[in-house]
């Protein structure tokens, strides 16, 4: 890997906002090439998982939840942040459980990407988890209320072209499980 | 479409952070099931486009950019936010053209998502733009530096495994545009 093409240039970074869930911060990088300084907002977040899971005859299993940034409940793969110093592997099986109550396979990697470098320092892991069976009820975080539905996994171009699944990161997700089982990926 | 599960419950919202890029808000909502009320992070964000373009002897023509979030280079496609009122498709070539200086034929719509509906109000629009030809030197924004690279296009298969395109909305749209190729999606 090459190094950045910008350095930080700290003086005048400060943190806006600080909670729970993250700190978002202005931080001012100046670049190598230009010498030119910028500020760049960034929002300092927790990694996350999301999971691709399937019962052994091949059933899809999906959540639907409400988001607040689209105001919509919205059909996803299982998932979300890892705890501090949490594996994704670990994290992966984890919240298929807490999510939904299925238990599977050990999980199988299908990639880590940025979230959105451009403005976040979330990564995001795409797991497979199959053979996945129900062996609890959902055990759910205050706030949280996940509806989990099952499709036939043949239906997921449908899904996707149909925009029944239209959150960015569990399209990633699915896109990535279509192209590894068409032998493309 | 159906309602929502939760629906907004103002009464305590408040503007955290304004400025060029973004509004963050923190914005109570209440649940039609439980009656609970919540309070979510929302980031109130431009929709935007990223743009799988390609040159008449199918050469992909990606940039590569500074990114504060990873604190890297990052090698994505063309892209970025939409002016106030403009249409996706015409965004698309103006990102396009600013970014690499390439033209090409009318884009393609390969769908729209939500970026992450969890935290932010933004969409994003993954175009096609094939026959693309250099016309112009790129013009660029205060504080952008782009580098263009072109790719056998081929290779993408290659550049998402090998984790050298690693922004999950940039692995999206090659993704999109492998699927649509490959007659998946």
């Amino acid at each position: 890997m090459s190094e950045p093409s910008w350095v930080p240039d700290g003086e005048s970074d400060r943190t806006i906002e600080e909670n729970w869930l993250f700190r978002l911060r202005r931080e001012r990088y100046r670049s190598r090439r230009s010498g030119q300084a910028h500020d760049f907002y960034v929002l300092h977040l927790a990694d996350a998982v999301s999971v691709v899971a399937s019962t052994a005859d091949h059933r899809l299993i999906m959540v639907r939840q409400f988001r607040a940034g689209s105001g919509r409940d919205s059909l996803e793969t299982p998932g979300g942040l890892l705890d501090p110093g949490e594996d994704p592997m670990a994290a992966g099986a984890r919240e298929l459980k807490e999510e939904t109550g299925y238990v599977g396979d050990p999980p199988r990697s299908l990639g880590t990407v940025w979230s959105n470098p451009s403005l976040m320092t979330s990564k995001i892991t795409t797991l497979v988890i199959p053979n996945a069976r129900k062996v609890a009820e959902p055990s759910l975080d205050h706030g949280e209320e996940v509806v989990v539905e099952l499709f036939d996994d043949r239906d997921v171009p449908g899904l996707i072209q149909e925009g029944k699944v239209d959150h960015a990161l569990s399209v990633l997700g699915l896109s990535a499980w279509l192209l590894s089982r068409h032998g493309i990926l």
